[in-house]
């Protein structure tokens, strides 16, 4: 198995006396330990408004990273498209891949914070049209050396080339969350690889995988296990009591961000969990109890995961000097990127994925 | 005097063989140069579609830069305004505010050249309505801790709390582009510092510092010689030969950058300088003759000289030993950040500055 990381820095608003920045600059200390303890990437969230200090300026805060690390990947887990200029968005990535020299991998979603979509003043209900209609702008911005146009419902642009150019060819991997079956499909036909999520049973986990490889193997593609990233909240903890606290606070904040992605209507945009599997999907306890949990990952067919670690830089190093070694099959520096995989999918993103312009 | 840079790094689009990312390095190796040879900033453009490789994501960049460098000004030169969600920018500009502890100069403009305007299919008639959108935006974003809204020609925000906060308090300061009287008098009002071309000559350097001078003092306000820079390219030559072919790849520059700014009626959208004006603004040649000018800019009132060297590191290492040591009163690492002013010009953009939401 390999080990990544993620999750966010935080940096509240405050008054005068506040250094907010103290924790975007603890984050990006945690970052290069990481790197220096074998963890091979970073995955960073992008949200708004929240007034809980995440992550905004994603990619501003991994270029910072970029720059004190080597060997880590920096990934997106996730952008999301709806909000953003495509190809302001394109010309970013591009920057960050080329001064990272090709270690941007590129999560995407469509958003499902309502909080977030009011405040931008967009209707939710556009949020997957938004979506595809920027993933086909950003792959020909990544891909085109010859000038284009886009008119399309949302944004227009006329005869571009966008510079500068990404350094992985054709463009970084792409990355995207999916639950369901269908939205495993959707995943698998546009090329991308898949991101699990941190709250899903290691039944569903061990289910998703599977559903991914038949897909991939439909299309006649080669599966590769590191293609799909799981996220895992881990905390090595020694005591009963030590233990029952954390799994409460992660219950608390769970249910914080549930109160952002509820809609007008009272009703949740994505499915809400149990307070049963928010504690049974964290890899919390002694050594043991965690190795346990991540051998039934492996079992299902979990090779890639992404830790986010309550404990801090502290707990990083406990997961991956007490628990990491029994699993570790670490590419180091060397390891390759994910390269993208074409899509078969026939719609305008999956022929631009077939079809990349010379 | 005080010395910084401005520029551009260049990464054009090429085939699989050409490593784009190479200008990206070297401009970041300059730049930590440039910290270590006194210079205190670095103002970065912003251009898109030209097929030059000029900086698209300057922030992206400049937060590179801000992680390999400790006391540098991470300045814009600038940032073109009606291209972006302001939420969003004020976002990236917190975030490389708080990261580089407080460095940030937020120089923003109006953008002035057509090709980049039709690129995005934006009108340039709206160019100076939306700049004063955003930035009205862009001033709250950045000083409101409590929910606000926005419902603007251009954008509409609902209830947000913009994350996350700058370092600098209230907020980075900002700076123009200005020739005309009436320019400069709108940069004095909104409480910016001023940015002065490298094309014009120094009687007009002198006349536009004695205009925003007399309108800072007009508004009781004291004037800091810091808040004016000058940009100049510098180029240390020894022969006659060298400097003929200096001035003569200067020229063709200046022309390709015009090619850029013309209007569908042939008209350009910014004033042509002669072939004279551009050799003549110029600080090329030997030490003595750059010297002789500088000294002239001096007389003129211009304390700030941001430069451009064409000769690279090589050039701007000559430039800082044979040449900036009769000129330096550099303050080096504790020189104090250009503190915003406040304004006191009536509108919109002047009473957000006037009036920053406690």
């Amino acid at each position: 198995m390999r080990f990544g990381l993620f999750g966010s820095a935080q940096a509240r608003r405050g008054g005068p006396d506040v250094d907010s920045g103290v924790g975007f600059r603890e984050f990006v200390d945690y970052n290069v330990e990481a790197e220096s303890l074998g963890f091979v990437s970073t995955f960073l969230v992008e949200h708004h408004f929240t007034g809980l200090g995440q992550v905004s300026a994603t990619l501003n805060l991994l270029t910072f990273i970029a720059a004190r690390t080597t060997t880590l990947r920096l990934g997106t887990a996730v952008l999301v498209l709806p909000w953003h200029n495509p190809v302001l968005l394109a010309e970013q990535v591009a920057t960050l891949d080329l001064l990272s020299r090709g270690r941007v991998d590129f999560g995407v979603g469509m958003g499902y914070r309502h909080k977030e979509f009011a405040g931008f003043c967009m209707p939710m209900e556009e949020a997957e049209a938004r979506f595809h209609e920027s993933l086909v702008v950003m792959l020909r911005a990544w891909t085109s050396d010859e000038p284009w146009s886009h008119h399309g419902k949302y944004w227009q642009f006329d005869e571009v080339v966008v510079e500068p150019p990404t350094h992985q060819k054709p463009h970084p991997p792409l990355w995207m969350g999916a639950g369901s079956r269908e939205s495993i499909k959707t995943v698998a036909a546009l090329g991308c690889n898949l991101l699990l999520d941190q709250y899903s049973t290691v039944e569903e986990i061990a289910e998703r995988i599977a559903v991914f490889k038949t897909e991939i193997g439909r299309r006649g593609r080669p599966f590769d296990p590191m293609s799909v990233a799981v996220t895992r909240s881990i905390n090595v903890l020694t005591t009963p009591a030590e233990l029952q606290k954390a799994q409460e606070n992660r219950i608390a904040a769970k249910r914080r961000i549930d109160r952002l992605t509820v809609r007008p209507d009272g009703q949740n945009a994505r499915r809400v969990s149990s307070d049963e599997t928010i504690a049974a999907s964290a890899l919390y306890g002694t050594p043991e109890a965690i190795a346990h949990k991540l051998e039934t990952l492996r079992a299902g067919g979990a090779a890639y995961i992404l830790v986010n670690c309550p404990g801090g830089a502290a707990g990083l190093r406990r997961f991956a000097h007490e628990v990491r070694p029994s699993f570790d099959d670490m590419g180091g520096p060397d390891m390759a990127p994910h390269t993208p995989q074409r899509s078969d999918r026939p719609g305008e993103a999956g022929s631009a994925l077939v079809n990349p312009p010379a």
